[in-house]
């Protein structure tokens, strides 16, 4: 294993084709720029697959599971074993990623990237795991160079059964009891920030919860500082197999021209550290929901991204890119198949 | 015609349900609370319908249509034509909530409440009008107290057929050359607030064009401002008929106890006016999409109330709430089938 693959470059938005969207956007039915920000997604959409009728249905949905060696410093509010019941829970059909997934007719993946349970047994999972969960980074890196090749890789792989299944947009989720700490770690190497303007409070710690956290990120932070001289070796020391696995994904996914609708605090933690190894993948990426972590709003000024909604999710398994799914799709609806004004005859002149 | 139907009280919300709905979120395999929005959306549904799967699957989409006298004053960058044409393009498909409607399977019709056009050859499109256009209320009251009852009437008739059709959500638009300028008339007098606190650009007004909409606006407020004695009194002087017929069907569905999804800043004005006619149907009601109109945020305060989105959007037509419906589809289907913490075996105890 390699980080070779790394090296390739994002395929090229088609430029004539942008154009052309933008061209028709101006002549569909509606005062210009009145679909808002459906109008620049749609755009993007028709150029990223090269056609007026740009279209999402094929949707694939990817959720990694991994465990966290830095749980045991008590970062969670949940027990280390909740990773391994929700893996089980999300093949069975009924965690909310699953129940979403269904809903929207996409099909759903689950990958054991490294858990410490044993979900061998469990049927509908791919266990691919680079190791039984990390260690715990207060104390050493994270993973070894071994280890974090094979965590991104899961993630490409991934994208390459995406890609055979005929997907047409590609959403990373994650599971692991204890990964808001790990990607608030991850977050601070990458944005050169305290933790304490990036720690939150996860999926439900109280406030003293959360300056324990960043307290652990901080003193790790400074552990490895002076080895964490790259994007891969911030991932190395403080991330996680799934936070790796996603990154992996989304470089996949610019790689093979396939769109991505990234989901929230933790997955766009790894899109940043996707867009320091590959800067010019983020062409091929969307972000779904708003974390109310407060690092997230400095991870989006970073990517120069915006999310589609804010409806106060804070549940990961990429629940929050799956609920803006729809948008993306009725964009794309919109700009294939509204009419135009000569079409329809409808009179565009203004008197204003 | 009357305005006696306007006294039924709202139904009810079943307060054992939502009760029940409470508590079986808290079972659901999550963090509580961790669906932030989608949660209090579920549960709001479920007693709503009275059960415990709810389901928004049978949508109804009505899109009013009139014209306004107003627009003589040269309150829009659009010709009055528009208005006639758009409702040809929405019986035709072609415009934005027409495509919208068919990619969310919901069943649209097109309701001709006033416009000066002939709409009467146009397949697809229910006439009922109140007049050919309003009168422009600059000059005296915007229709007769019998127009009024006959544009509130419609909006009642179009829910009649919604439920004959097994709507199990109302989503209302509106379409109507000059329309946000009665719909900040109607705002202004509602809120008793200045008309520069309230207009906004409409569908695409120059800085200079709000001015002088703003202007007009004001000096018709100072015109009618002893004889809006009553919400009603207020909508029938600066008011429309799409705007009272919208006003009309929400108090409708509430009577009935059917939920609604309440477009942008025009819908959102019809709305504050039904509720000062009958405070007890906001219960009924979810809110799809914000508007960047000035005044949306005080109608919002006034009807105690969030949109679930915010993509930039400024078109009506009920384009904002069909974009936000997948959302409360998802929350009903989330709050139906994730399973419990005892159906899936899944760890809940925290030790935090």
């Amino acid at each position: 294993m390699s980080f070779e693959w790394l090296k390739k470059s994002a395929q090229a938005i088609d430029s004539v084709v942008l154009e052309a969207a933008k061209a028709r956007q101006m002549q569909l039915t509606k005062p210009p720029g009145s679909l808002g920000y459906l109008e620049d997604a749609a755009i993007r959409l028709a150029a990223m697959q090269g056609t007026q009728q740009p279209s999402l249905e094929r949707a694939r949905i990817v959720v990694f599971a991994a465990d966290h060696g830095i749980a045991e410093e008590g970062v969670s509010a949940f027990p280390q074993a909740v990773t391994g019941h929700m893996i089980h829970n999300f093949a069975a059909g009924g965690a909310a990623i699953s129940v979403l997934a269904r809903n929207l007719g996409a099909t759903l993946e689950v990958v054991d990237v490294g858990s410490v349970a044993d979900s061998s047994a469990m049927s509908g999972v791919i266990v691919q795991k680079a190791a039984a969960g990390t260690a715990n980074f207060r104390r050493g890196p994270a993973m070894t160079e071994q280890q974090l090749a094979a965590a991104l890789q899961a993630g490409r792989d991934a994208v390459a059964r995406a890609l055979r299944a005929g997907a047409q947009i590609f959403i990373g989720g994650e599971m692991g009891i204890a990964n808001t700490t790990a990607a608030t770690a991850v977050a601070c190497a990458l944005l050169d920030k305290a933790p304490q303007e990036i720690a939150g409070p996860g999926t439900g710690l109280a406030p003293e919860g959360v300056a324990h956290k960043a307290r652990v990120v901080g003193e790790s932070l400074v552990l490895h500082r002076a080895a964490m001289t790259s994007p891969l070796e911030v991932l190395r020391h403080v991330g996680g197999f799934e936070i790796a696995a996603l990154a992996g994904a989304y470089i996949a996914c610019a790689q093979a021209g396939l769109p991505v609708l990234v989901d929230g605090f933790i997955a766009s933690t790894a899109a940043l550290a996707a867009m320091r190894i590959r800067p010019d993948a983020t062409a091929w990426w969307f972000y779904g929901h708003a974390s109310a972590e407060p690092g997230y709003v400095r991870l989006m000024k970073a990517l120069q991204a915006r999310p589609l909604v804010d409806l106060g999710l804070r549940l990961g398994e990429g629940s929050g890119a799956a609920v803006a799914l729809p948008i993306l799709r009725l964009a794309a609806a919109l700009h294939g198949q509204m009419a135009t004004f000569a079409e329809a005859g409808v009179a565009e002149k203004s008197h204003g």
